[in-house]
């Protein structure tokens, strides 16, 4: 009984905020489920430190894996492993459970992503220098196969049946990379026509869209990669850069956008504006002012609200918008140079990387109040192990 | 460049399928990631055999955990722990990396599944006897809050927020257990009017549609949890038993209910086909015939396909139906007595029960291929940990 109280009061209190605890790193934990775990980016120092949800710590560092001054990250199907994709050509396997960097490969002069396949066998990567795509095995680390395309190539995903998925610069072609009938040499789709110079691109996450970014013309261009073969098809033709007198700090990735019940949002390019389209039709519906240019918008897991970072001068605010209402709810504060936002899976906290703070700060999702935060070297990116389970990351 | 080519042999040949091994039991590995480990119900012996997809293959089996004859289970946010709900009241607490079963408690005499909170704190079991929900410390298992209903529940689901959902059979209601100020005292909606009966309900994967199917009554009620308060809308009014001559087999789980696309798929109750209704307007939209009387309709996560296993005398069969033509496009016999069927979570391969073989037997999920099979005694729920990440279940 008394037991059973105590364990009712701590529940009710609320969690301290652990800013006094934030230097201190808790150790690798041998014997731990993985479920709960994350990787932070830091850039400036080549490193990442392995986080752990529940306890709202950081557990160690693992060191030595380059340029991460653009660096992104995915992890293996038993969220033990992450491959670390660094802007420097290094493909870098990190065990976030014994914390140790496992193996390092310098696979290209200067790369700009990657994925993992569906059965989590092989890890690919994009290259600007020498351009194509190459494929890894992901147990070794060995070569499997190697895709030249004569171009710099962005926005790689996975796709469901061992796929993978990538848009080419200087061509404006998107290829469908098809590794089930023999890894080392894939089935290529190569659709034309998809515009000038694909800067990014996004997979929906059912697999079945790829939303291409054109940097040399106006608009975006979706595939359907159920259609066989997938047919271009342009949608926002007004999406880009469209007032030239203001300039644009940063070109939004398309990552940053949202897909929040029927409609997608995403943020203008040099405008102080959350756009809204209509997921089925393409079609812009409207448009929310916010505090500054939008980087990423990023959905609540539920859809409910969505959260927004701004390019310099205004990363060091945040808001938030009602996907009901569409209006900005709450203006938040976090921290200076607000890179990066990451939800727990379920969206109860989010966490955000506050580069120039150099500290990671963890908000309740819900009442966004303050609840913890974690001292990172000039921290960038943020992942959780969730992402493996999902496509198109 | 022989390690490569040895790499890309290995990749290109395909896996063994597994049978010989099947009896094997790999043990208990204390260090490891838990993202691709599983739990199968063996409903006969109170057990539970820990899977691993990775390795195809059994690790360990926990036993002790009563009667498991209508069992389901949820995990800790770390992936670590499986909260086993028995039908005799029992909650039991498995420790799937160490093997071994962390904790037992009988809270009530009767009961039929249950949930844990968004932030994994709260573990609640709905119970038939003595009615009403119990709510527990995910920890230790303490009891945290008991909140009778003067009724029978069903279809518990978490809610994000910290909140619970379920719904009354004898009087007809959902209550919405609110945890987030006060686990002990949760705040309570109770919204009336729900119709004669709810026998089970489902919750979408965004936490904000309640589904409840009726016994006494034809049709559904649904809720939109966004709403304060929900206002109850009747759904597919023709819905349920509607050949009283034709035997009904198994009243269908509203959790074999999926969301392809922008339309439900759901069993017919009595008859041989599978129903699709508009997700926005809960209208039908259309039929497909099968080959029996349907128990789970489950979407691959892609959602480009749909398996629907099927009632005795038919439970040796599973139809694979294609979301865009609505037309079986396979029919498998994969074993004897098929109770469930389980994707992994990106989709590559399914895994489903055989409990008269005592086998859990897998297939590729796009070459239907069976790829393995494992020994298990009279299996029935098989869960994936990515279950860990998701809202609703």
């Amino acid at each position: 009984m008394i037991r059973a109280c105590l364990t009712a009061l701590a529940l009710i209190l609320p969690p301290a905020v652990q800013a006094q605890d934030a230097s201190a790193l808790l150790g690798p934990a041998e014997s731990r489920g993985t479920g709960d775990l994350g990787v932070v980016i830091e850039r400036a120092s080549g490193s990442v430190l392995v986080v752990d949800q529940s306890e709202r710590a950081a557990l160690c560092r693992v060191e030595g894996l380059g340029d991460l001054s653009h660096a992104s990250l995915t992890f293996s199907p038993d969220e033990r492993f992450a491959y670390v994709f660094g802007r420097d050509g290094g493909l870098s396997k990190v065990d976030i459970l014994a914390c140790r960097l496992e193996n390092r490969v310098i696979q290209a002069g200067n790369a700009i992503g990657g994925a993992i396949s569906d059965d989590g066998r092989l890890v690919a990567v994009s290259n600007y220098e020498p351009g194509g795509v190459k494929v890894f095995d992901a147990d070794t680390l060995a070569q499997v196969a190697d895709v030249p395309m004569g171009s710099k190539t962005v926005g790689l995903a996975d796709a469901p049946g061992s796929r993978f998925v990538v848009a080419t610069w200087d061509s404006g072609e998107v290829w469908v990379l098809d590794h089930s009938a023999d890894p080392a040499k894939p089935l290529v789709t190569r659709i034309k026509g998809i515009g000038a110079n694909p800067y990014d691109a996004l997979m929906t996450a059912d697999g079945r869209t790829y939303i291409v970014g054109l940097f040399g013309e106006k608009g975006l261009t979706t595939l359907d990669l159920w259609q066989d073969p997938p047919q271009p098809r342009r949608i926002l033709p007004d999406y880009g850069r469209d007032q030239p007198d203001l300039p644009v700090y940063k070109m939004p990735h398309l990552q940053g956008w949202t897909l929040a019940g029927a409609s997608y949002a995403l943020p203008a390019v040099g405008l102080h504006q959350v756009l809204w389209a209509d997921a089925a039709t393409g079609a812009e519906t409207a448009r929310t002012e916010v505090a500054g240019q939008p980087v990423f918008v990023t959905a609540r897991p539920d859809g409910r609200e969505l959260w927004v970072n701004f390019a310099t001068p205004d990363n060091g605010t945040v808001q938030v918008i009602d996907a009901l209402t569409r209006q900005v709810k709450r203006t938040l504060h976090p921290g200076a140079g607000i890179l990066h936002m990451e939800f727990t899976p379920r969206g109860h906290e989010v966490w955000l990387s506050a580069r120039d703070d150099d500290r990671v700060v963890i908000h309740d999702a819900r009442t966004y109040e303050k609840l913890g935060e974690i001292e990172a070297r000039a921290p960038s990116g943020i992942f959780f192990t969730a992402r493996a389970h999902r496509t198109g990351l």
